[in-house]
């Protein structure tokens, strides 16, 4: 397969730099001390859209030819990257087919919305998903944007490690989520390129199927996952998978309940909002704690989105 | 009265520069957009302690002679003063004597417990509060800190709005909360020595002693406070008041659904925790629009420190 290269991840960042915030990395004393290492966060729930979902659907979306434009993009998602691609279009001046889920949460329909976004509902599984998408492609003639397996993305997605690397130039490990693969992947990519740490993908062990496929050497699709990390429930891609399994060190997994405490410990600490996937990588640095002992370990907080009318009504 | 000065503040600054952080300045594109001017909002939440306090606190302690600190400090808060208190002494490695009533937040009496600080537990008035305090005095020879109504505690509160004033030098108002009154005072005092935007206090209808005193120009105290900011029930102090009236443009209040729609807007659009109380100055701006319209406003997020047990717990 045709990977990214250090120009093409080089090349996205700085066709997005000006369409994306480039986030801060934060730190946290308490956070430290429990972890018996130093952890540097690159907030990307601070992103535009809330979540690193910009970068790639930006950079992807920048990718097409102005034939291509005129038809709009269409995408299928009831997350982040639904928002993701109607906010890229909408700053490209492009048209934005999103089919959604009918049970999607009101926060990111209205987000979506906001973003000027065409929504189409539709029932809520994969088939539903797919065959509405494609009927709408037929209809429109639009382009699909892929949420995380196709080329333009993973160059997108790399950027956030790109950065991170950039300003912290001396880290021993890095961490992100791994859920359809995307952000693993570049991340993986922009460590091979730009710098030389140990790269770990996290995931929830109710949705294991990157553990299960980096183990066995094969791509295991994930079947019934069932995790509070709602971004990470999809199957790993094919071309993210081929990076993956050659440059990251090792996929590790966590309890929900480790999920829940490391996005507490975020919040509480940091004062800052993630999403219980974000949270994944720091419980996995709590649950391994002697793999990091005394390291620099970046981590990247994939997003903030998360539904706090149970927080605001109660 | 005996004011701080230009060169009081600056002393506090320099004194105090390694024992706090330098908070970053957040903007929200959003946030803006609703409000119809340019916000730039100082993140005290992410303060030591979570909140501003530690700076008064921090510059009290060291304002100590070495016999005074030999005999520790007392001080009686259910909040961000007592934590304050109890850093601050840790840092300095000073005793600290906390009063606190028996039905303060866990969360909270974890926080002071895990400083360092030496608990006594009172009824929840606060005339149990001082007697308790009282007893401690006179018991251990540890020196009085209070909460806001001090010289030395104006002198650090102010050093928020002069980190404010010097990374945005153009501002047109500077708002903030005000409860004892301590950080407005410091911030007005600043802003009258470094810059000369407009200083508002803002405040909650349900506890609007800062606006019944500014109004009358006497000290009229707050009687039964109605709230959800916790932080602003106090009255204001007799140091603060003289300071306030001469250098404070107004007093602005806001109802309670202002205050929770202002946190919930904060915590969904910038991704970051703010307690009740710091939501109040966005409150106002969002309730006085015209008043601010196209300006650039500063606010001081005066603090991060809520339960999440129920968002967690549910």
């Amino acid at each position: 397969m045709h990977y990214p290269t250090a120009k093409d991840i080089e090349f996205a960042h700085k066709s997005i730099s000006k369409g994306v915030h480039r986030t801060p990395i934060l730190q946290s004393t308490a956070i430290n001390q429990l972890a018996g290492c130093e952890i540097y966060f690159k907030c990307e729930n601070f992103q535009k859209v809330g979540a690193f979902k910009m970068r790639g659907a930006l950079f992807a979306l920048q990718q097409l030819t102005e034939a291509e434009k005129a038809n709009g993009v269409v995408t299928h998602s009831s997350g982040n990257h639904a928002q993701a691609v109607a906010l890229a279009a909408k700053e490209l001046g492009i048209k934005a087919y999103i089919v959604m889920p009918e049970n999607s949460p009101k926060v990111k329909v209205e987000a979506v919305k906001n973003y000027g976004g065409e929504i189409t509902f539709c029932t809520s599984n994969l088939e539903a998903r797919e065959s509405e998408m494609l009927k709408l492609k037929a209809a429109t003639q639009a382009i699909f944007i892929p949420p995380y397996d196709h080329f333009n993305i993973v160059c997108g997605q790399a950027t956030a490690a790109k950065e991170l690397i950039e300003d912290c130039n001396d880290l021993d490990a890095i961490l992100c989520p791994v859920g359809g693969g995307g952000l693993l992947a570049g991340t993986s990519l922009s460590n091979k390129y730009f710098h030389n740490a140990l790269v770990y993908g996290c995931e929830p062990s109710g949705a294991d199927d990157a553990y299960q496929s980096f183990k066995s050497g094969k791509l295991i699709p994930q079947e019934n996952p069932k995790t509070i990390a709602d971004g990470l429930r999809t199957s790993l891609g094919e071309l993210n998978f081929s990076i993956i399994k050659k440059e990251v060190e090792d996929i590790l997994c966590v309890s929900e309940e480790a999920i829940v405490d490391a996005m507490r410990l975020i919040w509480e600490r940091m004062k800052i909002i993630v999403e219980p996937s974000a949270a994944v990588p720091l419980a996995a640095v709590l649950t391994n704690k002697p793999l990091f002992q005394n390291q620099k370990v970046g981590i990247i907080l994939s997003g903030g989105n998360v539904d706090l009318v149970d927080y605001f009504e109660d």
